[in-house]
C-alpha cells in the first residue's frame, strides 16, 4: 500500500518522504509523508507525529537523514532511530542575466542543491565557458523563457537584468508564478523605480511585496561571492519565515540545533 | 619611492593596495595604501581621499578592482577610473573539529577566498579524504595548535568541537588572539554553559561578547550547506559592522551598490 503510493508520488514528481523505523520491536515500520498528508504508523502516535513533522522539514530542504527520538517521539530521546528518505526533485534556480556576478551565484546555487539555469538573450554572454557551474545556459528572452518554464514553491528566481526594459516584463511574469523567491538586484533607487512601474501597470502592493529588492541580507557584501552569500541567506530565511539578523541577538531556539547534534 | 614601500609591504606580508589613475592628465599617478596610512597623490585631494577609502575597503575583502569617480572623488562621477591592485595574503579560516559539517564549511571557506585549515586531535577523522576542500588537515589538540598558529584581524575561528572539555581551553586561547571572528557551534543552552565556565575562570563580559554563539545568522538553516551560509553571512556582517537582517527591511544604502554597478 505504502509502496504503491510511493510509486504514484514518484510518477507524478510529487515530493515524498519514506520513513523507516530502525529500532525496537516495530523495526521496519514505515510511514509515507507528503507535504499535506501522510500514511502509515511507526508504533506510537507521538513518534508517528514527530517523524512526520521532521520528514516535512527534510522534504522542504530536499534532504535524507537519520533522526533519533524517544519512544513516544520526544525530540531529546535516544530510543528510536528512523531513516527518512526524501524523494524530491531538485528545486530550480533561474538566474536571469549572464553578468559577471552570475558565475558566483550559479556556484552558490549548486552548493545549495539547486538545478541552476542561467538565461540571457545575448548569445555572447550566455555561454557555458563563462558559467561553468550552471546546469543549463539558455539563450532566450527572460520573460518568454519564464512564461513556459516549470515553476513551483521551491523555485528561486534571481533577476540580474538590471534594466527596466527587461526586468519589468520579467517581473510581471514572475508575479504570476508560485515561485518561492523572487529577488531583483539593484540599488534602492532602481528598485523604487521598478515598484513605480509595476504599480502603474496594475500590480498590487501585496504582489510587489513578494519581490526581494534590494536583494539579500544586510551583511555589507563586497565581492560577488559575498553577495551570493547574502542572497542565499535571504532565500533560506524567507523559506523558513525568519528575518535574518544574528542568532546571538535573538532568544528563539536555534532552528538547526537538532541537525547540529545529529552531525556530531 | 612608492615601489620601494610596496617592496617593503610585500617582504613583511603587510596588506597593501597600489592605486593607479587610468584617465585624465595625471594618468599613471600612483598611491600606495596601507590599513593605517597612505603615500602618493592622484591629482586632487578629493580623489586621493576617496580612492584611499575604497582601497581600504578592497584590502578588507582582499580584492582587486577598477573604480570610477568624479574628478574630485565624487562617488557617482564617471570622470576618472582608478585601478586598485590589492596585495593581500589570503586570510586564514581555522575550523576546529573534523565533524561531518566541517566539509560543507571548508567548501564555503574556499568559496570566500580563505586558506582553510581543519584541526582535530583524532587522526581517524582529520583526513584529507573526508575534507577534500580544506587546504590543510591537521592532527593536533585545538588549543595547542591555535597557541602557535598565525592569527590576525582577518582570521576566522570556527569552533565545532562542541564539548566543554575541548572548547573551553580553545576559547581561552582564541580570546587572547586578535581574530576577527570567533564562532562556536551549539544550542543556546550549550553556549550559556560555555559562558558560565569562561566567567568562572576570569574572562570578562567584553571578552566573552567576542564569541558568536549561537553561531550564525537566524535564517533557519537546516542542512550543513545552509548552516555554512548562515555562518558565512555572520562573518561578513561582523567585519562590515552590519546586523544581517533583510535589506528590504532597512533604509541604508545597499553597501554593494557600487560593486553591483561595476559588474554590470
Amino acid at each position: 500500500m505504502i509502496f504503491e503510493r510511493l510509486a504514484d508520488s514518484l510518477r507524478t514528481a510529487q515530493p515524498a518522504a519514506l520513513v523507516t523505523r530502525l529500532d525496537g520491536p516495530q523495526t521496519g515500520a514505515k510511514l509515507l509523508v507528503h507535504v499535506d498528508t501522510a500514511w502509515g504508523d511507526l508504533g506510537t502516535s507521538g513518534l508517528t507525529h514527530a517523524a512526520t513533522q521532521e520528514a516535512r522539514a527534510l522534504l522542504a530542504a530536499g534532504q535524507t537523514a537519520i533522526r533519533t527520538f524517544g519512544e513516544d517521539g520526544e525530540p531529546v530521546g535516544m530510543d528510536v532511530r528512523v531513516f527518512i528518505q526524501a524523494f524530491v526533485p531538485k528545486p530550480n534556480m533561474y538566474i536571469f542575466g549572464a553578468i559577471d556576478f552570475s558565475r558566483a551565484m550559479a556556484r552558490m546555487g549548486k552548493y545549495l542543491g539547486y538545478t541552476v539555469s542561467v538565461i540571457d538573450a545575448r548569445p555572447i554572454f550566455a555561454t557555458k565557458a563563462r558559467l561553468p557551474d550552471a546546469d543549463n545556459v539558455i539563450v532566450a528572452w527572460p520573460d518568454d523563457f519564464l512564461a513556459s518554464a516549470p515553476v513551483d514553491e521551491r523555485t528561486v528566481l534571481i533577476i540580474l537584468t538590471h534594466d527596466v526594459k527587461f526586468d519589468i516584463p520579467l517581473l510581471h511574469v514572475a508575479l504570476r508564478t508560485t515561485a518561492g523567491y523572487i529577488g531583483a538586484m539593484g540599488s534602492r533607487r532602481t528598485h523604487a523605480n521598478r515598484i513605480e512601474a509595476l504599480r502603474r501597470s496594475g500590480r498590487s502592493d501585496a504582489e510587489i511585496a513578494r519581490i526581494s529588492g534590494p536583494i539579500g541580507l544586510d551583511i555589507g557584501a563586497r565581492t560577488p561571492e559575498e553577495t551570493a552569500v547574502s542572497i542565499a541567506g535571504e532565500i533560506i530565511a524567507l523559506r523558513e519565515n525568519r528575518r535574518g539578523g544574528r542568532l546571538i541577538d535573538g532568544t528563539l531556539p536555534v532552528h538547526n540545533a537538532r541537525l547540529a547534534d545529529a552531525m556530531l
